[in-house]
């Protein structure tokens, strides 16, 4: 049998480790879902094509919505477009480091992955990652923008430039793309090959409800939508994210004060650990003294996201008072740090 | 790219096309799925393991939560085996006709599928199933049991001969298992290579929320469960299979009607057309005149499965009113039929 793992994180103490929104649905919202799951039919398989969440998403992204495929998480259409594309002796090519569900796909449908390495202290270079990329001849490219775990971000016109460097189908992971400065999905128009995952995991604060997007041109998605999984998003996930979108706008200062709170963070400069430069909301804290900040945050209660053998972990911008907590540990690691070192 | 697909029923019509449950969940359940839905904390990711429905299951099947894996529907989990055990040139051995989700997940995975063809009206010769799969040394052995379309059922005994001539895995699909006389459960403890799926789809009128469980042994179960998707059950759901199962031994007097007249239809004979030996909760039809007794379903409003090519249909078995509905078409069919061979 195959080997295939992913690791899951903690759900314990304070939850900083997953990208999550730390705030749930306003009660308005949980109590306009509530209202409308009465009338759910549980007994009927739900709408396959998820016609109203697809408008709805649609609307808010300013895209048709035959342009549009729902499904169980964008992680589902990750794995679809994997299997789609992929197969054995077929090669993806991502970056290092990336979302680890792209190793987990690729070795699910046999696939090899080949990984360009970033440095996530410096801005990618687009021209070697190219270089890089065309000599490995993949069938696949694919990878998150703003990148996990560094949040950095690669603006239009290098998402351009990757997409007509490659005849193979290019997937743009944009999984935090609200807390970024744009979105790509204005290049479907002149892009053919381009791809585009979404999810309200993040800014729409519905992790729970396992919910993403899938967009590309009409074309392709008249190529793939019929190969897609069968009534993969239950009706009560379908429900509460209609809902959820009909009220995006509601999401917006939310959103900015993540940003915010995140550029504060950014602001400031230490000399016993580095920000990577974070487009999105959370951040990546380098150090060669990694065991002992992970020491510092797990003793404050806080779960945070560590990475075996890496010298950096990555922390969710929170609630203002979960920020603060997160500053605390820095400052307390800079301090004990600097004293080492004198 | 591979071309996979699975073509989705309508949702037009009075629905005894999809095996689902004729009634929505009462309203009482309704009400508690509703009540408890305001407190889910949207903005985390759900439990992953799906521990307190993995064990309300395991407490109706009478098997201890850690041999039980939640999914997104079985069909996830079918996905799931097929992804796990077999790849490119690898085999998987099923029946013909059986479940379209089979063809669709072993497409997906490159592998080869053979299959042991079955006569609708005869009981399957499960001696020569074995020595028509063993020649074909499969990596795999999948299908339903009772089968869908058949819904003709193997009996235990049936069921450990099949898990014992072979040396792979054999997962035996019992989606309709509440309508047989039996599951092959209590097999676990003596067939190390048996990998049951169910779902709450069908009997549990739950196909809205897509809930599916995979059953194996504790073994099995730790090799396979790292590999597993993650956070595939959105928590939306999760807490509705919970109360559903809560609420379990409130589905056996409709899951009793619906086996009663079942029974009714498969106690009358006709002429022009045969049932198929169903113990599922659905009929097959098998008539040299599958068209016209098609076009008479479609008359009545009745939305029934039909297959290409093929010279039968299924048919769900729905309310007492449903059935009388199709009684009546299925008595005008054998009047038109006889007449015309006067």
């Amino acid at each position: 049998m195959k080997q295939v793992q992913y690791k899951v994180h903690t759900q314990q103490g304070v939850l900083l480790n997953a990208n999550e929104s730390s705030k749930n649905l306003s009660a308005a919202i949980r109590k306009e879902i509530q209202d409308a799951i009465f009338d759910i039919e549980f007994n009927r398989y739900p709408d396959d094509a998820c016609q109203k969440l697809c408008e709805a998403y649609g609307n808010w992204i300013q895209v048709p919505a035959d342009q549009i495929l729902a499904g169980n998480g964008s992680d589902q259409h990750l794995g679809f477009l994997i299997g789609t594309f992929l197969g054995k002796e077929k090669k993806l090519l991502t970056l290092a480091p990336d979302f680890g569900m792209y190793d987990y796909y690729a070795s699910s449908y046999e696939a090899q992955i080949v990984r360009y390495a970033l440095d996530p202290l410096q801005a990618m270079d687009v021209d070697a990652f190219i270089r890089f990329g065309k000599q490995e001849k993949p069938q696949l490219v694919l990878f998150s923008n703003p990148n996990n775990p560094t949040g950095q971000f690669l603006n239009n016109e290098q998402i351009e430039k990757i997409c007509k460097a490659f005849d193979c189908p290019v997937v743009i992971d944009e999984a935090y793309a609200e807390f970024a400065p744009d979105t790509c999905l204005s290049l479907l128009d002149i892009c053919p090959n381009l791809y585009v995952t979404r999810t309200l995991s993040k800014a729409f604060g519905l992790a729970g409800a396992r919910i993403g997007f899938l967009i590309t041109s009409k074309t392709n998605m008249e190529t793939i939508r019929g190969n897609h999984v069968p009534y993969s998003v239950n009706s009560l996930s379908m429900k509460a994210a209609e809902i959820v979108l009909a009220h995006a706008t509601e999401f917006k200062p939310e959103i900015e004060r993540i940003k915010k709170e995140r550029d504060v963070f950014l602001s400031k400069s230490y000399t016993s650990f580095s920000f990577s430069k974070s487009e999105a909301n959370f951040l990546l804290i380098q150090t060669p003294h990694i065991d002992k900040l992970l020491a510092l945050f797990a003793q404050k209660g806080l779960s945070i996201r560590s990475y075996q053998q890496k010298n950096y972990c990555r922390v969710t911008i929170g609630t203002t008072q979960e920020n603060q907590w997160i500053q605390e540990v820095l400052d307390a690691f800079e301090q004990e740090e600097t004293h080492a070192n004198q």
